[in-house]
């Protein structure tokens, strides 16, 4: 990992940094390879505007994992956590023990419950998975979709598990 | 100012909210009655999605001074305060106590400088204020402005102070 300049970065502030900018997310993807057939893919992200690349870079050592990208669309750095590993491991940890105070607080509370599922492979469980898939969808409620639930559960019926 | 239910928030986690969603801004109006011809208007926001009142009303709290006002346009809730002497005595010492680390760093120290000027009426001496003009116009390189920098200018230079 890059080296960043500046001091290590306040765990509190982390937290309400997050709380404006931060967004916990657990999407899914058809994969056919699997026995589920969908994919279960949590992902932490805050992305800042270009200004702050130096801050996005202090967010990725503070956490000591994820990675940097540019979007060019919207000119933002985002800092991105995607390997369950260290989701269970790095993030959801801190946000344990610096908790976020708002409403993304509830979402977080549902993210940490699916990592944790995830880590254990109890996401490759067909009625496992239709809970997750229904907590998931009570995440966001301003966030896009890129498939409906009920093509999700359609799925795993479809499959039999 | 009304009670707020919840524990009071960590310092930190204020400014890492600052970070992301607070405003440092300072605009200007015209006013005749003034000998200068024109207002200075500091202001420190933060706005977040209706569903995060509470938060807001902690900050409030937090703060022990400022308003909470409700924008149906983007249907959020803004804190907001703009009492010079409140900015100066209560949201100018926590921000020097728990810095901000980005970009906004840079906004927030032409912000204290030009709350302290306000406070001590420098503001009313014509060149002070033409220097707080030139300083405010290199805030919030991204935010709108209700009037263009020369304007202003050019009413002091009509006025001859």
């Amino acid at each position: 990992m890059e080296k960043t300049e500046g001091p290590v970065l306040n765990p509190w502030f982390v937290t309400g940094l997050t709380e404006g900018e931060g967004c916990f997310t657990v999407s899914f993807s058809f994969r056919r390879k699997l026995k589920v057939g969908v994919e279960t893919r949590p992902s932490f992200s805050l992305s800042l505007n270009r200004r702050d690349l130096e801050l996005v870079k202090q967010l990725h050592a503070f956490f000591g994992c994820g990675a940097i990208r540019y979007s060019r669309s919207d000119r933002t750095y985002k800092y991105e956590s995607r390997s369950v590993a260290d989701l269970t491991r790095r993030i959801v940890p801190h946000f344990e023990r610096f908790p976020l105070v708002g409403s993304k607080s509830k979402d977080f509370l549902i993210f940490a419950d699916i990592c944790r599922k995830a880590r254990a492979n109890e996401h490759l469980n067909g009625d496992i998975l239709r809970t997750i898939i229904e907590l998931a969808y009570e995440m966001n409620p301003s966030g896009k979709r890129r498939h409906e639930k009920r093509d999700l559960l359609r799925e795993l019926d479809k499959l039999k598990v």
